[in-house]
């Protein structure tokens, strides 16, 4: 194998952003890298995989490493480890796919991929004892992935919550800071460039649905099937919400959970949230992403850093490379830790049996005995209210229409969906209510 | 070498608090570890060497298992690994420098001794090839030490600012907090538990300089000498200057400060020093511990957690052993992370060249003409007054003795004690000036 060689040989797939950023981390800190490593670990980028080899870019490398065809790539003998940055679950499948077969290591930020079709991909890495590195999969540049698998390995992980899509959580403060409406504030995102063209993976929810996913398997050990995951986005958030959550001493973020119960069960869920203006990840901001961890020996950690971009990126991703070179060089059988799943099955808590206190706004016809109607079904459930939330507009104190919030004592979701069903049916109800959980963290 | 066996077998040196949590942590855990390790990793405590092996202790092992012989530990060939937790810098230095003679692992807290005799002991480490892992030395169950070395291997790092000492935030935050003065504020944290019965490494500076040295040479490569490092501690911290820092927007914290200079050289300190209210590292409260990175590629990174205390520093010693184990496996020549120093010398930062801005409040005899005194002798060296904060007690308006605080911009510290030296001099001044540096961050 050369990685008995001087240099370890990286076939890049994909040469965007971070791709870019790879290579200009590795030219700039190769020597840095070699030093730490006591002179035993050098890298080369010896192929790059892209669809145009013509197009102009941000960093010139030598045209002779570049190709279209990614087959070529992991068959390349001086090629010793993967880097596989092309997105997407179709043709990086079949790259990783092909990489595990060959034994060759391989190195991803790539989330929906694992999300989706990790099992088999996981299942080739055991089986061909060649590891997946995925740093750069979660929360950019935060060693989350190496905290949960290694720091923490001796820890019961009973809850991992966190702020993991940059793209949210800056759309959410600019629509908390500056008061601006959700499509007013996703368009500043895209213009500063935190923004996809395509958002919807990160307002939908879904980016940070994937990135859970992966955090509950490495700290619970088996596969989850994203089809299980309760996911909600922020494309509905509202300013009135956001300035109520304000009122009430709250702040929305979006927020991906994983806690383990008594039974041994495993709540996921994402989807924004009430935390405590007080609570520290209140106070992460612009695109940052925090990850709160709580373990039966370590207590309560956290880890805070920028979240995506290109340079937080290339930093795990050169990370991984550091290790699958570590790897490499003492050959197979090495019993990496990144090894997944490692139960077969585990038990997720089905959402409806999830518990938490809620922020419900009715918007209602305000006539008389629409409050009385609301709570007395709302009674009928055995679910208490524990404050409400309905200034009147003080230039019309007879409006008709009014927004009515009431914020309710912890309860299991099903049964607050049973009630709000009813509650829709009321003539006095005029669009469908509008929940956020209340997170005690 | 028995770690070929199905357990890895531990030498447990001191039965202490964290010896007991380790002890606890691998009953409670234990079946945790080798799943996660797919059943590779079981770990077994074999020797346990104590001062006196007849004491009552908080966790019962079989009583054949201590010894008050250290050397037998590290003889007996059933012990794979050697767990230092004595602390001191005597026997827990023959202690580890004959395991790794013996070329079994080391895994030790024991920030004094890596701070003052690392030097050896690395070197030993380095000959025999056999790792000494220590993130139970620097900020208890916080992956800091893994997070330097693996997760920004490819980082320049100009920046690492630490609140590294619990015992010492827990008083300041307590002066703060309930405006105790510095004995009381001691009194309540030995009461506590959260300072030690002798707390003099705690507040004069000595301990969390020790694990800044640490984190020094693990970013900069080289072995820093605690002679050259400066350090003070909080012991003089007065209830006046925290009301003080409070009222001009600041929270004062002891602060380890390692900077990397455009020239090469290193600054590196440890000190009570203001910081922004409003800075994360500001709420970073009771005996938390954070540590704060920059770094040219992951940009600014936080790490919080729990500083000390039994259970998060035994999930440090936990993870430790399972690394330590790992490597085991892979034999030797597995080329761990953590052989230092990698680069021969380094430079440090003379402390009278390093620039902050200042506070500094000078007791004084109020007669006409003090202030103009003091202000010429600053502007004489140079030193520009950035505000005042002098408040007269409503009380007593024409108090003979009063403070006089003076903001000052930043300048290099060499400088301000020049200006101080001849301030001092005057005889309206009737004490030593305070100093404390206000840190931008």
């Amino acid at each position: 194998m050369s990685a008995s060689c001087d240099t370890i040989g990286i076939g890049l797939a994909g040469f965007g952003t971070v791709g870019s950023g790879v290579w200009n981390m590795l030219a700039r800190n190769g020597g840095l890298i070699a030093d730490r490593a006591r002179g035993a670990l050098r890298f080369e980028i010896r192929r790059i995989v892209v669809r145009d080899p013509g197009k102009e870019r941000e960093v010139t490398a030598p045209a002779e490493l570049f190709t279209t065809d990614w087959q070529s790539v992991v068959e390349d003998p001086s090629v010793d480890v993967v880097v596989e940055l092309i997105g997407g679950t179709d043709v990086a499948y079949e790259l990783v796919a092909a990489a595990l077969v060959a034994g060759k290591p391989v190195v991803t930020g790539n989330k929906a991929l694992l999300a989706e079709r990790g099992g088999d991909l996981f299942a080739l890495s055991r089986e061909h004892d060649t590891p997946i590195h995925f740093e750069a999969a979660v929360a950019g540049g935060i060693p989350i992935i190496k905290a949960l698998q290694e720091s923490l390995v001796g820890n019961r992980v009973s809850s991992i919550t966190g702020i993991i899509n940059g793209t949210s959580n800056y759309i959410l403060m600019r629509m908390t800071e500056a008061e601006l409406d959700y499509p007013a504030a996703l368009k500043e995102a895209k213009e500063l460039g935190y923004a996809e063209v395509d958002e919807t993976l990160d307002v939908n929810g879904w980016d940070a649905a994937h990135k859970a996913i992966l955090l509950g398997t490495i700290a619970h050990g088996f596969l989850i099937d994203p089809e299980e995951v309760y996911v909600r986005g922020i494309e509905y958030v509202r300013p009135l919400d956001i300035r109520f959550a304000k009122d009430l001493g709250y702040v929305v973020k979006l927020l991906c959970i994983v806690r383990e119960h008594g039974d041994g069960s495993i709540e996921i869920r994402t989807q924004p949230s009430f935390i405590p203006k007080s609570h520290i990840l209140a106070s992460v901001n612009d695109v940052f992403n925090a990850v709160a961890v709580r373990g039966d020996a370590i207590g309560d950690a956290l880890f805070y850093g920028r979240g995506a971009g290109q340079d937080p990126t290339s930093s795990s991703v050169v990370a991984d490379l550091v290790e699958a070179g570590r790897l490499l060089r003492q050959g197979r059988g090495s019993g990496h830790r990144g090894f997944l799943p490692y139960r077969e099955t585990g038990t997720l808590k089905p959402i409806d049996e999830t518990e938490t206190a809620y922020y419900v706004r009715f918007p209602v016809t305000d006539r008389p005995g629409v409050v009385a109607d609301i709570a007395s079904l709302l009674a009928e459930a055995g679910i208490g209210i524990s404050g409400t939330h309905s200034p009147v507009d003080p230039d019309q104190p007879d409006a008709e229409f009014v927004d009515m919030v009431f914020l309710l004592h912890t309860c299991p979701f099903g049964t607050l969906k049973g009630a709000l069903k009813k509650i829709e049916a009321l003539d006095c109800v005029t669009e469908r209510p509008v929940v956020f959980r209340i997170e005690t963290l």
